[in-house]
């Protein structure tokens, strides 16, 4: 399974992933109403979603004032409120360390057994804060996920963290099938240009799956290079809060996953179902399944 | 002066850009007993590379237990030291965080005037730990360096370094001309292979001086492509300890030097002396040079 090789082919033979990222830790209601922060807002948004027509979604959960929470008695309540309306979806759990870098609190979703939990490569600046993931953070990290059978979304905002991946690949840390998330447009991180895109996908170990996300209004740059060149995409309000370049229409996930799945269709690409991605072996295959 | 230019036309016609980094933060004398550690031996290394024929020198200080310190005393003394031997030498002092992150601290040795500070453009992972330079403490390492006449050394492992110095640049906070090291080889950084290579100078402001360094056995590569394509090199024991890649042979920083100096010539390429750096507007104006 050479998904990297489709780039240098130009065709776009896969079906296309979509990664559906609702909330993040960043978005607030005062930035964009269309938000869900709650736990029902987020079942019910991811529920449309699926509706719509999803691959995967990559959850983080909110406490009840609305700040970034780890506790997996949160996350528990939106992934079983999810699997009643969608079991099949491919389920990643956020455990990011920017509100909270302690690994007990970082790793606590891993116990709830979704499919995927991410996996940020190394350290890197967002545009006000640090963002540190030490690499014994990173190898514990790894090691728990593998321990519950969560495989990691490796999650990318350069080059050296797709080299740190290669290096933990060799190691045995982190096994195949390789999904990445490649992410433009971090303030200190590759931007959504052809030379950072090009680098980064040539970089990739050959059978890799991937995706472009990006910030801002390089969310679009980014999906649009990804959708005509054989990748998927990560879309939706955690990266980028409106549908326009002069930030004038707040956006919505539906309306951003419409324009994803319109451009699909102009590039006559399938979207891949959340089964058959997850038969290509990202399930959870140690949780029961109902 | 648009030296960036000169790899889009392969040429070589600017003079070679020797940056001697003489011992770093981590090396030992147990691991190479040729690590120059005391003042003395500093100083000495320096001098002699000065007659061998560098650009600059890019120093770290150890204090008297050998350990990495920041203390402007110490500082001073080698400073001096070189002073005395070779006057017209570009000095860039080191302010990294890697062993104390306190802004006061990291700053110190910017008091001095040296002519140049090294300043590293965002957080970034080494093989064992993170290192942590938070966006408020580089704008407040460009500040200071701007107060006391200190021009930047833009250090580089990965693409959105490279990114965040441009916007440094639209905010004024970095001024040209611009001068660059990218060092490839870090574990969770940009390789010395073409892809990076290529990537990250694509990524430069137009006006910049660069010098590619490597880790390891990185360094070689990275060191004869910048050579072969009209940069400059980074170049000594602080990135790597042996002369050969199976790691036999034990390097000294004037072999080092040599065998860059060999590069250079089967290239055609002459040495930029000191001054001739300087004058390009890399000495800082705000001290009384002798």
């Amino acid at each position: 399974m050479r998904y990297i090789y489709e780039i240098k082919r130009c065709v776009s033979m896969h079906d296309l992933i979509i990664n559906f990222t609702p909330t993040g830790m960043v978005p607030t209601k005062a930035m964009n109403p269309h938000v869900p922060i709650s736990v029902n807002e987020i079942i019910e948004e991811v529920h449309q979603a699926c509706e719509a027509g999803i691959t995967l979604v990559h959850l983080h959960a909110r406490d009840e004032q609305g700040e970034p929470t780890y506790h997996k008695a949160i996350y528990e309540k939106i992934v079983d409120g999810i699997r009643t309306h969608c079991n099949d979806l491919v389920i990643c759990l956020s455990l990011s360390g920017r509100n909270f870098n302690e690994f007990d609190k970082r790793s606590e979703p891993i116990e709830l057994m979704p499919d995927m939990g991410s996996l940020t490569l190394s350290s890197l600046n967002f545009s006000t804060q640090a963002s540190v993931n030490a690499p014994d953070m990173i190898t514990r990290l790894a090691e728990k996920m593998n321990a519950y059978g969560v495989h990691p979304e490796l999650e990318i905002f350069d080059l050296g963290m797709i080299q740190y991946g290669k290096y933990l690949m060799q190691k045995g840390l982190i096994k195949p099938p390789y999904y990445f998330n490649l992410i433009f447009g971090n303030i200190a991180g590759m931007q959504a240009d052809f030379n950072a895109m090009s680098a980064a996908l040539h970089e990739l170990p050959h059978e890799s799956y991937w995706a472009f996300g990006g910030i801002g209004t390089q969310q679009l740059q980014a999906n649009t290079a990804a959708i005509s060149m054989g990748g998927g995409v990560r879309i939706g309000l955690e990266d980028n809060l409106y549908m326009d370049k002069h930030k004038a229409v707040l956006a919505t996930n539906l309306a951003l996953i419409g324009r994803v799945r319109q451009l699909a269709e102009i590039f006559e690409r399938k979207i891949m179902s959340p089964s058959a991605f997850g038969e290509l072996g990202f399930y959870n295959r140690k949780r029961q399944r109902i």
